[in-house]
């Protein structure tokens, strides 16, 4: 089932306002088994025209949202009557909805707002409980033209109507057609760290010429790459096996969870207690973990040292140490996670020091050098030297990533290396 | 100038991964005086080929995103290549960046990576110095075809790269169309801080009403809306002295600089220092700051207090003050910046307590609510309930504004309020 969006709106080619919709309905629409096959955004006013037409020859299903409210520039459901060659009526029900509302807020109907009523015929409404257009499913004619949804674009309108009323409707379109086809597709996401995507793809395109028909997809943030297969359930299975066998220590999940999530459950899990020293992240590690829900139960306390002074005095650190090996040193990150962990009396301290840049770097730790400690009790401190040659705020992020999957794997028992 | 985008990423369809590159690049261009006509979303893959042979009928300009990475979907350059006749050669000075960066890194080149430098006959590579795959810019030929620019997916890969290759050769093509047309644009940006965007629309599009010709844009984020002037160096100096003269306090300033900017320049000339201390935000205000290259001049330490008992022991409050008040209190989060004041000897101390949620409220302080309170040396402390809610993420960054938004005013002179 090809399915097409059409985003209306002239903000979101200004740059004004950041398209959800697309992420919203593809993940929706992903979760029942269908797919996007095509997103386009026009400006308002006469270009739906030809976008319509356009995916008109396409599509199975076309979505559009935008345009319908009572402005001169809304004219998304005049233009698809008339593409269809469909006459406009009032929808008495739709109508009456209308009034409520005006009569609730005490306001005069005027003439554009009575325009909201309209549909095209053999059209239907879509109730929409949050404002005054109403959404219209426009359901195919004998194959002779595709099924069109025309949705409200105010994301707070859209939402329900999204998943009270075209879901339900796709999922009924997509019933009837897998009756006749063979097989469903399924999904499987891993989240790995530490390879990188043209090494990880250069492995697997390999692994994965016996499995032709898989799709992979790779999603690449810093130092994470998503690995997606979309197939048949036995190839998927079977990909997944091989991802499982190939990079153990490097998968984080096997969900859409964020890192941090993982970390969070893990700790919780077992009532354990993480603390952060942070001199070049100035404090994006404990932000990051903090951005879970229910992190309270696993963190109460961090130190932000960017300075030497507040390293030795927060933390308890000699400031000879510090100054015979630098900040910047294995001694001193050892020193921080080590002054971390008993000054918070957590179970696990991570600290990071590390030179963000643009500035300070020297030729022994050009920019981009940072040490990252994990310390745990009773246990001995693991540490290492890493390098993120990265623009300032990347470094920070990156550098995060690197000292939270630490954890990570010591909280899922692999050994440190 | 007809200008389309083409996005390619089935990440982007499957709803893994919102769309940010259209309101860049739209935003981007609007400053430039030019427009994105179209848009559209298509996935890794084939699919490129027809919708770069119906872009080019139509567009002056193509962008075109993703596509260029080194795995085996990533087939763009190759794509445009073909469509347009042009044989691929390698470009020797990419080919040196690609193994220069392969050798900083401790890495071996593989046949993918050095796919990477190939570029179609007659184009132009356009450096990436944030990763391997150029950006490849085709001139049109004898407007046999449109002007074609391919730039890599990753933000933090094709931003950069826009700024300093794209956006220059645009202004070119811009200006060789203008010299026919008339009279040359200024364009100025506000970023203010307090105001709602549809009050700000409301109060201005009243005051604007004699400069018709004044294009005015509103770009919304958490707190803040920047407004944009575009038009005649007269109507955009006469529009600008309408919103200086109205919005004293709100404006954080006349340039695009982020409020953490500002704060760590007004910090870096006055020689203070600030600290945090910090409870709901989990550490975001101490890293917002410390994204500022430089902050190291006015940043040193700060206190992430999660618990209750971690605001008692590193800050020295009464654990019966919280006890009496609660964490979220005006009586706790003024402590906390009194606290943090003292024991960092800064100059400038910020602390906020408030509740993330989801859980966690109640009728009397529902989840959104949020102390701040500053505290200055030698001066009264300054505190204030705020409400925001909104999820998790959203209200850390809100409430992060909205504290370093009190230390801009109080910097920039204002009492306050």
């Amino acid at each position: 089932m090809k399915i097409e969006i059409i985003n209306t709106g002239s903000e979101l080619l200004l740059g004004l306002v950041i398209n959800t919709h697309l992420a919203f309905i593809g993940d929706s629409l992903f979760k029942l088994g269908l797919r996007v096959q095509r997103q386009v955004s026009i400006p308002d006013g006469e270009e739906i025209r030809h976008a319509l037409a356009e995916a008109m020859t396409r599509a199975d299903v076309i979505i559009v949202t935008g345009g319908l409210g009572p402005t001169t520039d809304d004219i998304t459901c005049d233009i698809t009557a008339e593409l269809l060659g469909r006459e406009l009526k009032t929808d008495t029900a739709v109508l009456k909805h209308i009034e409520n509302i005006f009569s609730a807020r005490g306001l005069e109907l005027t003439a554009p707002n009575l325009s909201q009523a309209l549909i095209p015929e053999g059209g239907e409404a879509l109730h929409n409980p949050k404002g005054t257009a109403p959404g219209i499913y426009l359901p195919a004619i004998e194959d002779h033209s595709p099924h069109i949804f025309l949705l409200p674009g105010p994301p707070r309108e859209l939402i329900p109507m999204f998943k009270n009323e075209v879901a339900p409707r796709l999922v009924k379109l997509r019933d009837q057609q897998d009756s006749a086809q063979a097989g469903a597709q399924t999904y499987t996401n891993f989240k790995t760290i530490g390879i990188g995507e043209s090494n990880l793809a250069h492995a697997l395109d390999e692994e994965f010429a016996t499995l032709p028909d898989l799709e992979i997809g790779y999603c690449c943030r810093l130092g994470e790459v998503d690995v997606r297969l979309i197939g048949s359930p036995k190839d998927v299975e079977q990909g997944s096996s091989i991802i499982r066998k190939k990079y153990q220590r490097e998968i984080v999940t096997e969900s859409e969870d964020p890192l941090e999530q993982i970390i969070v459950d893990l700790l919780t899990e077992k009532k354990q207690i993480i603390s952060t020293a942070e001199s070049c992240t100035g404090g994006l590690i404990a932000s990051t973990l903090t951005d879970v829900s229910g992190s309270s139960a696993i963190f109460q306390r961090a130190y932000i040292t960017y300075a030497n002074d507040a390293k030795a005095h927060m933390l308890g650190i000699p400031a000879q140490l510090i100054e015979d090996h630098g900040a910047v040193s294995d001694e001193t990150v050892r020193a921080m996670a080590e002054g971390c962990l008993q000054k918070s009396d957590a179970h696990f301290a991570l600290a990071v020091s590390g030179i963000a840049g643009p500035t300070g770097g020297s030729e022994e730790k050009p920019v981009g050098t940072v040490y990252i400690a994990l310390a745990e009790k009773n246990q001995p401190t693991f540490s290492n030297r890493f390098y993120f040659p990265l623009d300032r705020s990347s470094f920070k992020i990156r550098t995060t990533r690197a000292a939270l999957d630490l954890l990570r794997q010591r909280l899922q028992g692999f050994e440190l290396i």
